[in-house]
């Protein structure tokens, strides 16, 4: 099992946004779709070993979170617009939803469960945040339910950095260059890929 | 210099797709766009050293090439709507399109070439195919100016993988599962920028 923490600094938190703009209107979810595919497919499989959480922390209603589940998702397909509607349609939900997770599409669910919080609901012996200074992920030794948290286009604030530290997450770096969150999310997949499967 | 040609069996060869139906309408054109975001850029920064060859078959008039160059490329956002309504663009000029290349926007250019004189374009003694079957890529030398080959969902058709063959295109692998094409892009970009810059 592996598991994603996306946290998403503008990320909007109704369904207010455009399809037709997803960078502007919708707080760059854009990003958040493309991480979603790559954290959830391969090859238009799904890896059903696999969630994504997303910390939306946008207008008008922080937090809201997401969560995407590789095991029970049914009926999407993988790219930006696709993955887009969906959220559309999770966020249509944001007023009533709750500190626990409402089911709103097979393998779709959406929470007021801020992002420490989402650190309550996984491993939380096992948390790697992705940080250009971190060790080489070639390096590093992983547990065998692994939590990795990565920010979005900013980065993650310093607040987050902050209880992440708390948390002992341990930094890690995927390469030499500053890479997109969703390309990220790909490189980290395929080190655990070559190695025994999760 | 790092260049990229992706063989696209199915993208559309006019600009009459929609836009709000990528996979369908544009032939997985949804796909082409992951393809040149993760070859040209990197945390919305552009790889001024890479170079993405797109080789559409697909209807009304196969074949169509267009060459995206990171180096010259302006005021384009890295989200798949945006690089679709570029393509799109360069796409009406295909009536007029030749065997040699028109540029239809900074960066951005058409031909007529097929994707066998796209082979003459680049650096013919440096061809590496994407290939589950290949060498593991981290085992990999790789000249100064590697040209990495890879074909869409479907896979490459036998008689480019023949072509291939004759031009002595070396098989490398990027990792134990089938990823998508553009996670394949990003996992080469990773291995080169870990080594020596080119």
């Amino acid at each position: 099992m592996r598991e994603f923490i996306l946290y998403s600094r503008n990320g909007v938190t109704s369904s207010g946004f455009s399809i037709e703009d997803l960078p502007g209107s919708g707080g760059r979810m854009d990003l958040v779709c493309r991480c979603i595919i790559s954290a959830l497919w391969i090859s238009d499989t799904l890896r059903e070993n696999t969630r994504i959480y997303v910390s939306l922390n946008g207008p008008p209603t922080p937090p809201v979170s997401l969560l995407f589940d590789g095991y029970k998702l049914k009926k999407i397909s993988p790219d930006e617009r696709n993955v887009a509607i969906w959220i559309k349609k999770a966020l249509e939900y944001s007023d009533i939803a709750a500190d626990i997770w409402t089911e709103t599409h097979d393998g779709i669910y959406i929470s007021k469960l801020d992002f420490e919080a989402l650190l309550d609901e996984v491993d939380g012996t096992n948390i790697y945040v992705l940080d250009e200074r971190g060790e080489n992920i070639r390096e590093v030794e992983f547990g065998m339910t692994p939590v990795f948290v990565l920010g979005d286009n900013m980065g993650l604030p310093k607040d987050i950095r902050d209880l992440l530290e708390d948390r002992f997450g341990k930094k890690i770096s995927v390469g030499p260059k500053s890479y997109f969150s969703s390309q990220t999310v790909t490189l980290v997949h395929n080190e655990l890929d070559r190695r025994i499967e999760r």
